[in-house]
């Protein structure tokens, strides 16, 4: 082929790129460069790993060859990573994921029966009885069963093994839906209302899949609360220029900690039902309620609550994964979803687009599974569980509580109360020469603030521009992950940062 | 917010949909719709997993539940699912990924000290020392680092572990080079060359992002071999309607078993080079090859023996799992891919990407550090290791040979050899009255037979149709993977039926 390749080179001229070909000598530069690539891929931001944490790995590597800083650790209090901070694994999950990965170990007499039965009762349920095999596509047939007897339980509602679709991580499951939800072009294109602040895996897929992204802010006067006239607002304004056709709620709230009330989610559903909107419930944070007076109401339970014609109607995607809530495996990437009221035909080019992936990470499901049908009373396994499970949540109502306190107790600093999830997202006040010199530096203001804390402190928050904000306020977000000790010493640190940083701008 | 949310319902009217929103009463369909779902997601196909799959998961329930049939088991010959075939895990890499997942195991003196070793480092190399960390998106360092040495033994080139980005499978890593790849509109769009027949995750992500899919046919009469001159007329083609930027290549092939000489590879990348094509070389069956005479050249190796300009020039970007090979880890969702002269802002672009998935699952990155660092002679693993690893390996090439020479003996059917990787694809000549019949049945010819044979034997492949295969000519793809003894069974069952098929519609 070689001689001909050549010939035809010499008549092949040069494509549409305008670049020449083979001539000998010719330019031949790359194929794919910032210019010709994916304009919709170039366009989307992720902040949580965006550029501070580049800069947080670049410190963490210096400190390691012993580069002198003004700090000896790096803290990524940037994401949501709980067993990065510390914290130590399930006993349970981890004893029946190890037992279905290596089955020479139901002979080991240390690990419990009742992780042995799991994993016996798993490994059935796999092709040729292995977790090296694929699975199904929407994933192992029991663990969707397991998955409604869950939903049930937590609900009080039917739950079909058919409408729950394992995944990659909850974030895989939102894409897959957007993916589905968007259409058209011009003014006719799919509109994606979104909560601001929200977290970036939403603003990402948009803009990857070339939605239009509308934004209703949260009150935060009212911390961080749905407020049904700006959702009308940005509604309407989304009707001007788009097609808005989804909505996405985020509760417990990420980067708020907001905790929806159950009427929130009535006027919620009550509105995508009224104005013909796809919901879509970010409910990965469900186990990690801690303020008095909150709880958690999931949309599915409430829709079938306020019965029909909502509960017959309205389409409601919801979303959990195995990397939050107690149990933290976020390197496991396991989750679900579960579809509501989805056009039969609709759900089935769903299981075909999920089936190009073959199947989510079998070690994810296995953990799924084991969340999804804890221990009982009774089992061997169940005190531990259940001590090990109080001993993370308490651990964490309490350092929810010291971040708010420490936060607020600062001039400048204010901080709702973070009555779920796993951040604060406190906002601050940049005097005025502040400004002019994040401007100088072509930088958000915020971002400026956590570069300079970066760099001085070692504590690595993300700005709030990452999430959106009301033009002209600042936050940053911060986990409230740190083992206690450390995290107030981090609280207290970053306060008198800030205090110092505003002296100096003043 | 509900009586407000009903007054503006009044005044709403209705969106661009043109269905009226909450007019009391109204109508109130779904959101979501085949009609108003996004067209690129409808036309996505997936053969491996499609209509015929969904039928033997039925049969397969029909069985459990007693229904009488003609056959007592079905046997999905339909994927390269190895463990769901009774393939055993190699051991090592089972007791390392176990060691990561529960460290008490760390204790157990059962498993070997070389493997304790190897997840002692691993672990060390974990955020919080834990596999339920996140891990940094391109995956973790060291685990790139050892990617680096693989590639660096197996080219004889120097490999950069910043080149590294390790995947969820190696889907997951070929649709992210092509998210970057596609652009344009109409005449400028972005267009890929790819094989025929193919593995149809191809044809499904160009689907799903609207790309252009230009088909090049392999010789079948060459034993599939790629020709230089149809790749050519694919390209001129295409140029007249689209931008082809693309070239997608899969060596070892599926589904056609083929393995590309040394000579093939570098006329490629010649090619390559000269029409200014982005390389995508898809070589996950790397170490399934069996034909004598045929031996691997990855294309990055034989780039850089080409030298200037070449080697400096052409990017590529190579695609390796741990689902193939002798591991069949699957179920794990592993790989990685290597780029290779790709442009230092597009590689930002990708790493950026990537983040928005925060990580590859972590127990799959542990897998694919034992397939890339496996036992050195000496250690205490690597007798038994190497054992099982060529255990696999042999029986797979004794089934390969005894695919084809059952095959061939059956007049009407004819096998080019399995060289390599896990499937056959032989060439089926069907009388006109089963085309006839399959047309009154609006089925594919192939798809009409493959049914059929399901439906009597209980066997399940996927017919031709699937992949792609020159106009008029009929094909099924069928893995090697059964045990010996078993595959045999089906390979004369499938001939016998393929018999009497014929000459009932003859």
């Amino acid at each position: 082929m070689a001689a001909a390749a050549a010939a035809a080179a010499a008549t092949a001229g040069s494509g549409p790129g305008g670049v020449p070909g083979g001539v000998p000598g010719g330019v031949r530069g790359p194929v794919l460069t910032l210019e010709t690539m994916n304009p919709a891929v170039r366009r989307v931001e992720y902040a949580v790993r965006g550029p501070i944490v580049t800069r947080a790995l670049q410190l963490e590597r210096d400190l390691q060859q012993g580069v002198p800083k003004p700090f000896t650790e790096v803290i990524k209090a940037n994401i949501g990573d709980a067993q990065a901070m510390g914290q130590k694994p399930i006993t349970f999950l981890r004893q029946v994921t190890a037992l279905c990965l290596y089955p020479e170990l139901l002979a080991n007499p240390s690990i419990p029966e009742d992780a042995k039965d799991r994993a016996r009762r798993l490994l059935a349920a796999c092709g040729g009885h292995s977790a090296g095999a694929y699975t199904a596509s929407p994933g192992i047939e029991l663990v969707r069963q397991d998955v409604a007897r869950f939903l049930q339980r937590r609900d009080g509602v039917t739950a079909e093994p058919g409408n729950i679709f394992l995944s990659t991580g909850a974030s895989d499951a939102i894409v897959s839906i957007l993916k589905l939800l968007v259409s058209g072009a011009g003014p006719s294109r799919t509109g994606v209302l979104i909560p601001i602040p929200q977290y970036p895996l939403y603003s990402a897929a948009i803009a990857e899949l070339s939605a239009v992204q509308l934004n209703y802010y949260l009150e935060e006067e009212r911390c961080w609360a749905l407020d049904g006239a700006e959702l009308r607002r940005a509604l309407a304004e989304g009707r001007r220029h788009c097609c808005p056709r989804v909505l996405c709620v985020i509760n417990p709230g990420n980067p708020t900690g907001q905790v929806q009330s159950r009427q929130c989610i009535e006027d919620v559903i009550k509105f995508a039902y009224e104005e013909k909107l796809f919901l879509m419930a970010d409910e990965v944070y469900q186990d990690n309620i801690y303020a008095e007076g909150s709880a958690f109401h999931s949309f599915k339970k409430v829709l079938f609550e306020m019965g029909p014609p909502y509960s017959e109607v309205v389409e409601l995607a919801s979303f959990h994964s195995i990397s939050k809530g107690y149990m933290g495996e976020c390197g496991f990437r396991g989750g679900y979803m579960e579809v509501v009221n989805m056009d039969p035909a609709v759900k089935e080019q769903l299981a075909k687009l999920v089936s190009v992936r073959l199947c989510p990470p079998v070690p994810g499901q296995i953990v799924l599974d084991t969340v999804v049908s804890p221990p009982q009373p009774g089992e061997p396994s169940y005190d531990l569980f259940m001590a090990e499970k109080q001993a993370v949540l308490s651990s964490l109502a309490h350092k929810a509580r010291l971040t708010q306190e420490i936060f607020n107790r600062t001039p400048g600093i204010r901080c709702n109360p973070v009555q779920g999830a796993m951040y604060s997202f406190p906002r601050i006040e940049l005097p005025p020469r502040a400004l002019a010199a994040a401007k100088a530096q072509d930088q958000a203001p915020d971002m400026f603030f956590c570069m300079k804390l970066l760099e001085e402190t070692g504590i690595c928050v993300v700005p709030g521009s990452g999430f959106g904000q009301r033009e002209g306020t600042f936050h940053f977000r911060m986990t409230i992950l740190p083992p206690t000790e450390k995290l107030q010493l981090l609280l207290e640190k970053l306060s008198s940062f800030y205090t110092k940083f505003v002296k100096e701008y003043s």
